[in-house]
């Protein structure tokens, strides 16, 4: 994403891998709208959308009285906030924003809509920067010759740029380690096939695409070495929600010994939550399960289950990557010390 | 499928849920294009398939000499032969008609031909029978406020009628046993989304569709009390090769303690081999999974693996329900005694 005059530049991720169109959010609304519509998706790029979002709120409002400001910074942050409930960074971004109002409120307006903008592009910097940490900290994790399964897109476009799970893949492909990737398509959106092997084609790291399905067998002939995903959410005690399927896969490698690794910036923790069970999990519409490329697949009639994460508990979790480092088990007492160390 | 006066009609499998398409069969060289495009999938109805495809290409010569129409009637079974590896079904069929040839080798060619209908008839009709004796088998392991979860589709598509583990499903059904089921979309083909969902709507049944990487969440959740999916080989010893996906099931039906089992007749096992570790895996087009109703999903450049089946070890399996019965571990054992008594 890229910000610049009060305009917010997103790659419409419905759109790619087929085409590549720049969506224009000149307002708070578009912006949600962006985010309610899965334009853009991935925990940490939802945060500093979002971020934008008020931003541009803010702009709008430059001209209102000190008042009529700060109440509708609320009422857009609570706009913002209901686009989407499992990813925690979303609500992480808009705090910090609220912060701002709250912390400048006795200042002109114009200040305060300056302050919104640093704030935002602050968090949009520091995320590349964290993403990067991640990266080196997760480079380590992997070997010449392993095979690398991850799923859905936790990547340059799941973030401001460079990625977390994907950012672990750059890291280890930018030393020079030889390997290979498996993107699960990941269903019902496809962002494994779509965005996920467009992120690894572009980047030249070899690699290849399974149906979720293929996960299993591919296992069992031994060609996954290491799992490594992204996060939406972790709670206090390490569970962790991301996208629908990451459970399966924790459970696969569990049985298989292989090591399953979560990476993701420290604002995916949610310490306010104990554990994985008080995640709010989105059920989407049953149209992306029975619609394919704007044809029916499934027959009328028939139900429809369509949950956009799980959550795979702390004990099937190996390490989750974070810029603090690698956070190991126990999980609630060493994330509770990253916590009060940073 | 039906046959009638050197006419196999079969319904194209491809084409469902949203155009039920007849496609009349006269050559064998149409059925063997049909088993190779999938128009018709399903173990024991390849199986059935072929036997009419045989009849036909009997038809076709029934002006030739004894020995020019004993010599075609090879080139017709390996060409058959070669349509699909993996469903052992085929070849037993195809054995079947190639013992039919050889027992009646000094007859007029016309008497051979007869004989060939009726064997292929014969089959056909014995494979709804074994299915109804399979589903009765099953029926008494679905329980009042069971979820069932399946995979792919071993209905009356896949078989000539009533279906093997969907043949389970129907019977139990039929007593009146009140349950729910999950039928998981199975990628890339999407037979469970298409043909099981169809077959589950057209008969009444409860059923909810899931993506393939939803079926760790719902077991997570205490929603699968048993797991049941079909067979395209079992080898000697229980290991068993169906749809791909179906051993992430199984490894996810261990991991949550709840029994899996395999439904199919006993024309799937392969005694001649002695583990899973010798069945031949299908692997098919990258298209299948790069291209989605006729448009691309996946960039160009990715690598694209294709296997469409999997192997699930023995251990994995609860038990195999077919015409004889139940049969449970030690599997070699239990097998071969089958096979003796049968």
């Amino acid at each position: 994403m890229t910000w610049a005059d009060g305009c917010l530049k997103l790659i419409d991720q419905r759109k790619l891998p087929s085409h590549l169109e720049v969506v224009e959010c000149r307002t708070y609304k578009e912006v949600a709208d962006a985010i309610r519509t899965m334009k853009v998706r991935g925990a940490p790029a939802i945060g500093a959308t979002a971020a934008f979002g008020v931003a541009l709120g803010a702009l709008e409002h430059r001209h209102a009285t000190r008042e009529e400001f700060v109440s509708a910074m609320q009422i857009i942050s609570k706009e913002l906030a209901a686009t989407r409930p499992t990813a925690v960074n979303l609500f992480w971004a808009l705090e910090r924003m609220e912060k701002v109002v709250e912390s400048k409120q006795t200042e002109p307006v114009p200040s305060i809509v300056d302050a919104l903008i640093q704030e935002a592009e602050a968090i949009a910097t520091e995320d590349i920067e964290t993403c990067k940490q991640i990266g080196a900290a997760g480079a380590l994790l992997i070997a010449d010759g392993d095979g690398v399964l991850t799923i859905c897109n936790a990547g340059a476009l799941a973030t401001v740029d460079y990625g977390t799970a994907l950012g672990v893949v750059r890291a280890a492909n930018d030393v020079g380690k030889d390997f290979h990737v498996y993107t699960a398509e990941t269903r019902p959106f496809l962002q494994g096939a779509r965005l996920t092997a467009w992120e690894l084609v572009q980047e030249g790291i070899p690699a290849t695409l399974i149906t979720d399905n293929m996960a299993g067998w591919l296992m069992q002939q031994g060609r996954v070495q290491v799992v490594i995903v992204g996060a939406d959410r972790i709670a206090g005690n390490g569970d962790t929600a991301n996208k629908i399927g990451t459970y399966t896969f924790a459970v696969l490698a569990h049985h298989h010994q292989v090591p399953f690794y979560v990476a993701a910036p420290l604002s995916t923790v949610d310490l306010s939550l104990e554990s994985g069970k008080q995640i709010p999990i989105e059920e989407r519409s049953p149209e992306e399960v029975t619609h394919l490329c704007g044809q029916r697949i499934a027959p009328a009639g028939i139900g429809v289950y369509n949950p956009a994460f799980d959550v795979t508990p702390a004990e099937l979790i190996s390490g989750i990557i974070t810029e603090a480092g690698i956070i190991r088990a126990p999980f609630a007492a060493n994330l509770a010390k990253v916590f009060r160390t940073s």
